[in-house]
């Protein structure tokens, strides 16, 4: 098998297209979610993010990276003037719609109307969900990070409101998105379905871990 | 199909391991690597992480999450002393190996004889790679955000060496990690091999997206 060696000078020399590519793509697979906004002239807004991570349960935070200069502006922009937004989970029926929604509409028009996908309200949330998304997440800002080393923003957020089919929680509170159709994708546009290999037990020095099933 | 709706105040009453369970898999699918350091006294140390995500690709950054009291500590304080670390991706003949490593081994002893994985060195990375790993970042610290809102740490860090196989790199950058074999993951213990749907093409207002495929 040939190996390919990158060095950082290697990396640094990369046409900028071909290494946001390579970047973009080498850390692994990402979730894929639809960020739902409101405009303070109530235009819904939607874009496509693969940056939403997991920080912690206790509160129930997560993070997103805004990247300076893009649509994703719009969204930030949003967030930060009503504070509440929607996460939505992609799956195989609405991921071409949630990639179309990054496209650059002009400013005061909503990427509902240019995708097809439905807009909806759930108690409590004062943002727009998507109505064909499965799984659906309402979010309140709680803190902005500024990233000097490159211009981005992180932003982190509260997990206040979620809804999803009832037989895609487990037991012991393990959300299966498989189940769901939640896809994944990697890089800039690719997109993919997973097939479970399985859950493992809990890993203890004495012994190696079991593959399990809650239902 | 019923749907279960959960509030701020039913996800704050969740048990501890059941929110925990529940959040943590509730954000979509995770990148899966196994990070390796060595300590100032030269054991080398390996950790599974699900929270590397991309920053930026100019210069090329990633993040990774660390919880206070947890055996991702030891990888922290490693990086700390050291600067420099590396990034294992993770297939489906290595998941359970890197999956033990975060079990609470003693103080002083490695994951490496621990699993079984073995060490592995590459030219300008002061660090242990994972031999059987397909795709292998290099690594240098380049900034420390304490997250007071939780108690985590955020470490900003750039990716300064990279070998994959040859066949994974397609010409225009990106990586095909389908084709090594690199599993994603969701919650704190489930695992998944993919299968693409698509790459699609740069989404513009006028016109919708189209699947296309480089070699």
């Amino acid at each position: 098998m040939n190996i390919s060696i990158f060095n950082k000078a290697a990396i640094e020399s990369f046409e900028q297209r071909y290494r946001a590519t390579f970047i973009n793509s080498l850390g692994g697979f990402k979730s894929l979610v639809i960020v739902g906004t409101k405009s303070l002239s109530n235009v819904a807004n939607l874009a496509p993010f693969s940056s939403f991570f997991h920080i912690g349960a206790q509160p129930a935070l997560f993070g997103l990276i805004f990247r300076p200069g893009t649509e994703e502006r719009h969204t930030l922009s949003n967030i930060i003037t009503r504070q509440q937004f929607t996460v939505n989970h992609v799956h195989s029926s609405i991921y071409v719609q949630g990639h179309q929604a990054s496209a650059r509409y002009p400013a005061g028009s909503s990427e509902f109307n240019a995708t097809g996908l439905t807009e909806a309200y759930e108690d409590g949330i004062d943002a727009p969900f998507v109505q064909e998304s499965r799984i659906r997440i309402g979010a309140v800002m709680r803190e902005k990070i500024d990233i000097a080393l490159n211009g981005t923003t992180l932003l982190l957020s509260e997990i206040v409101h979620v809804s999803m089919p009832s037989d895609c929680l487990q037991r012991d509170g393990f959300v299966d998105l498989e189940k769901a159709g939640t896809l994944t994708c990697s890089g800039l546009d690719s997109y993919h379905q997973t097939e479970r290999l399985s859950r493992l037990t809990y890993a203890k020095p004495d012994s190696w871990p079991q593959a399990f099933n809650v239902e």
